[in-house]
């Protein structure tokens, strides 16, 4: 390991996604042969107290408070971006313009118009690796999926079902957090989730959403507003406290069509009581089907219509043998990995890209095109055309 | 049983819905307690050879070929109605001007102005039960999941989620059958099997859908003809014959709004692979939330979100103890129902209504209120007014 | 059908078994093309009222309370036996000396002893059809099971698991029935479910068990006797009733070993909170495995292992397709049947046996095989002894 | 950090277990509030070179290949033994012997009188932590389960049913390991698997095994000596090689009774093809069941009989909240864990035992239990008497 060259992170965000990224930071050499040893040189937030906790926790050398700074130090090679999306084209930007590999969380941006500068910066800088955090397409489970589809195992896509289906804000009294905010978040449920849904979708299929018709929903106005608690998902339910608009969706639900011709149907909410964090997709070809839940994230199920009448029928494949995309360096068959290997993988994937030139997935453009749907989303929503009233029922 | 008055059937077509009904009426007042005895006095088809090996089968006590005749005979109290929907409208208004009861399959009819025609001559002869054939209803893990959603085990509604999935028309050259005639069937894969998603979605939360937003599609356009072979579902393939156009939709997908608030997501398609007959709902409400799944049909997963913190989950109700909706009259708590006694049990509400004055469910006008969200859907989908363009996309 | 010959049966028994026969009598030529026509010409009980009520209740030409006057009728083509186990050598002997087919119930008698003597009096008369009634040998998902396996797609077979689960006896207050007492049934979850999986598995497999070693266990020493409540499976707990001893097992578990080598485990229980009628079954093979519960009937889980590594996983194939083994008689693919027509296929099976010389299945010599292996468990777990011989079985 | 004292670790073995110790060492404290800072001082393996390899993969500060020497220097806390059960009793003595905290993978030992040894010396030094490696009891599936049977939950334990059925052995080529050599491994499957199966059950319980009535079975009797390949699980099959005997079982089965009166049932093998990981285990009681599948080992299945009648059933509980044992360290709910963490969860414990004084668990007298239960079933296999007393349990 001391032979190789180290490759020096700045993480730029000491929230939950923060914390995920420096385990994966952490864990990826250990697993997978890299050619350089990544570090974690720095921590960057705002708060100097909380950022110097992070920059222990994370096992991070040192920890500063000035973004800006950071990104033209020469010894930094990477900026890893964990803030809120409406950060995320200025730190970018002057990323690139120092030089520096980027790896940006997802939503790319909070708009299209962000997004295309970002897309602009980094196709002006090809000697750097600029990707956009879209963790699911390195569970394993969906690695494989888009595998299958690639090599044609499910033919012509004709369906593209995706969920997903969270349940933390169903309580009306679940706290205010910044999630639930327009200028920070850009948008709630739909950028948040329903972005990963889109991303997946496409990418699974290779495919690309040409119109959507959409509808968005808040079904909970306001909400107790409690400081800083609740920062994550799932904060418990608060009462008495002053209560603050949510300006943001909880919901979101559209109708899609792929250049390739697949019709999509696509159901994003924080709302469906019972559902952690059902992340589903379920796609429908000529020759089969794959259908996955991430709450079942090692299973995938495959139907293989060339199997022979009668013995027909959706396998559960369990995505850890050595056969399946990452699972190798991993455990023994049928020994599960958790959520955040998706993360690790994608730090080996952004690495490698670096290091060895392996291919960047998703590029920005690719992330680009997930905010286009998204303010597509968002317009169609925005517009009453989309409804017609059914006779009988108007009051 | 002997001291039973007799309540004599004419049972009107031949076809796979002809022979579901038939033993359903030859078994009901086997399981059930009735104050009269049902029989299927004639059998009415168009072909009389085939009709009177219909009435053989299905052990009824004659064959007739003209239905104008049969439903004038003083010897008959109900008409069955288990013809195609261009039908149904001619036959129920004969019925009723003749004083029969009416039972008739659904859809309604093939068009909105022809059911409430349908439901003014119901209206009209109050004496009469006339009641349509949504036979879901009665599937008893359904009809549970309505008692609890009626009791507010789920609370507020918030989604409708309700998918019917099935593959017999994922082959391309599965052959022609009348459901993919727009002239018999009225519409394909929306008035057959999403139908019945929207009659379980607005029955089972008690509310209607005033809005839609629709994409209909027909992913292949013509079918080998093979006359009178593929006259039920899932036909085999057929090679060489000549190929006759498909009229009408393959998959049907809207978004919906109901007049509570709930926003529904509907998906509806004779091409998912791999899905044989998954009829599926998922409601979520503050309180809980339900999922079904017709290919486990003697379950529901039901939520409760008043269990304590640690302990909540889906839980899976075999529905087939004493104290489900019509199990008890069946086999011992674990052994499962079939396809066919949701049939069963509807000759069972049916009979009751009659002899009993119990309630008509569905009556012809919630029936009616079906075909005008069907209408909706179709109208919705004919205007391009509902898809917004994603930029970037453009061809 | 007038022109078909009738075949003229009488059924002995009027409790749950004998109503869930009468049902598959009235249904197998409904669906089943059959050279002969079944009525049920009588039925025949101890209890004239309760008797006649049944004989209404099943649609039977009449009623007697007398079986050995009935099986001397020259009108009776077909005694159908249904009463418990204390009964049915007594019955048989005398029905097949009168020259009627048979059909007995499950366990085939109390004792090897009697089951001897019936195989006996079966291999005397081979003009008769003598068939024991384990029903789940035609439940399509463990009939193609069978062929699976026959076929050779499990290559050779190493394990056998087998597990009956029930949970009606969990409540100490859950009354007394005639299934617990040692008289009248031979023995309690032993010879009532475990005799199921000891047929299911030689039967599955082709192949025989040679040595067991065995735990009885009654959990349960007395409970109310109520008197003719709690007849079936299943009463209501009842309070303040005087108690009767319980003198058969509770649960029952052996490992076995088969003549090829396989190696099996069984456990049936009517203790297994929350099992309504869990009666699975797995089979491990050199080239694959199948998985079974009775709970989800219309399922069956099937693993290849000559999959290609990275695709290989449990399928599950929904046996409802007309490929599959007597499900083509009934509804479409996705359609599940119920409980009740593992019967409707014995009846089918039993008439063809007759009609067109079917093979019987199971004959007595096989039924008589499971009771030596019921007796072998009993001595096994009387005794301390680890591996008992299943007579019959010596090379 | 800087201010924890640190704890320093001397790991010996660098196989499969190694690494996975390695990887929770590195990580416990990452996640967990831990009084001191762990650190992997030194890797102890046999071959210098792959010990040098293993400490760089490790993130370990030094390699060494006397374990005799490292357990005596006085710069080491603990002593973490991941080598096969042949060396578990000699190098624990030594540790002991010299003041060393220790952490010893399972089984315990190869033999009861070695594991006697061993809890001799763990009591001779009682202000040292020994603890044996059970890690599936930090599970947090398995973690809650017991919890919930601690609370009364199950009412009085009835059944146990434990599987742990996996395929690796499967092919007849499949590779000879030294986990099919007797001297080296004890035991076969038993040793390997059935001992978890073993420690769960009575852990879970919080009972003892009293008699069990066994069948081991060795299905392929001999498999290519490939020298160093497949030293893992699952290698590939190899052809060719010349063939070395397996001297262990690849199956074990037995049944077995509790100290409470409970009936256990136990399955473990190599050769359930299909079955990746099936370490299954469910356990019914008077009041509810549990069951849970490693397979999908974030989720525990738990029936409530004092639910209402109606609305019974297993529910599906994610063990992913901030309710649930460990869950609360880690991601939001419905965000799977790995089979990592089991290990990391068994760290802290280990390492709050030294720093806290938390209770250990299991302790070396409980993990000899567990050898007493293993020793019992390989004399009861050996021998032809039904139930064999397991040492220790005699009343």
């Amino acid at each position: 390991m001391s032979s190789r060259p180290a490759l020096r992170v700045a993480l730029i965000g000491t929230g939950f996604m923060g914390r995920m990224h420096a385990h994966a930071w952490r864990t990826a050499h250990r697993f997978f042969r890299l050619d350089v040893a990544p570090q974690i040189a720095v921590v960057v937030g705002r708060d100097a107290e909380r950022t110097d906790a992070a920059a222990q926790e994370f096992g991070a050398g040192a920890a500063a408070t000035d973004w800006r700074e950071v990104v033209q130090r020469p010894d930094i090679d990477v900026i890893d971006i964990c803030t809120p999306g409406d950060t995320h084209a200025e730190i970018t930007l002057a990323s690139l313009a120092a030089g520096k590999h980027v790896l940006c969380e997802k939503p790319l941006a909070n708009s299209v118009a962000e997004a295309e500068r970002m897309v602009a910066a980094a196709q002006a800088a090809p000697e750097l690796v600029a990707m956009c955090g879209f963790s699911y397409r390195r569970t394993p489970a969906l690695s494989l999926a888009r595998e299958m589809i690639a090599d044609g195992r499910l033919g012509e896509i004709r369906h593209v079902r995706a969920q997903y289906l969270q349940d933390w804000l169903s309580d009306p009294d679940a706290p205010f957090t910044w999630r639930l905010d327009k200028t920070r978040a850009g948008s709630g449920t739909l950028g948040d989730i329903g972005a990963h849904s889109i991303d997946t979708a496409q990418w699974l299929t290779g495919d690309l959403i040409t119109t959507v018709s959409a509808v968005l929903r808040t079904f909970v106005a306001d909400r107790p507003d409690s400081e800083g608690r609740g920062v994550g998902l799932g904060g418990s339910a608060v009462h008495g406290a002053p209560r603050r608009e949510v300006t943001v969706d909880d919901a979101a639900a559209f109708t899609a069509t792929f250049a390739g011709g697949a019709l999509g149907v696509f159901d994003a909410t924080r709302m469906a009581t019972g559902r952690r964090n059902a992340n589903r997709v379920e796609i429908n070809g000529t020759r089969g089907s794959i259908a996955f839940d991430f709450e079942r994230m090692n299973e995938v199920e495959f139907y293989d219509a060339t199997d022979p009448a009668g013995a027909q029928g959706f396998r559960r494949i369990q995505v850890t043998e050595p056969e399946h995309p990452y699972a190798g360096a991993w455990w023994p068959a049928g020994h599960g990995l958790g959520y955040e290997h998706g993360f690790t993988h994608q730090i080996v994937d952004f690495v490698r890209a670096i290091s060895e030139g392996a291919p960047v997935s998703p590029s920005f453009a690719e992330a680009a095109q997930v905010q286009r749907v998204l303010e597509a989303v968002g317009d169609s929503a925005a517009h009453d055309s989309v409804s017609t009233p059914v006779k009988g029922t108007e009051s």
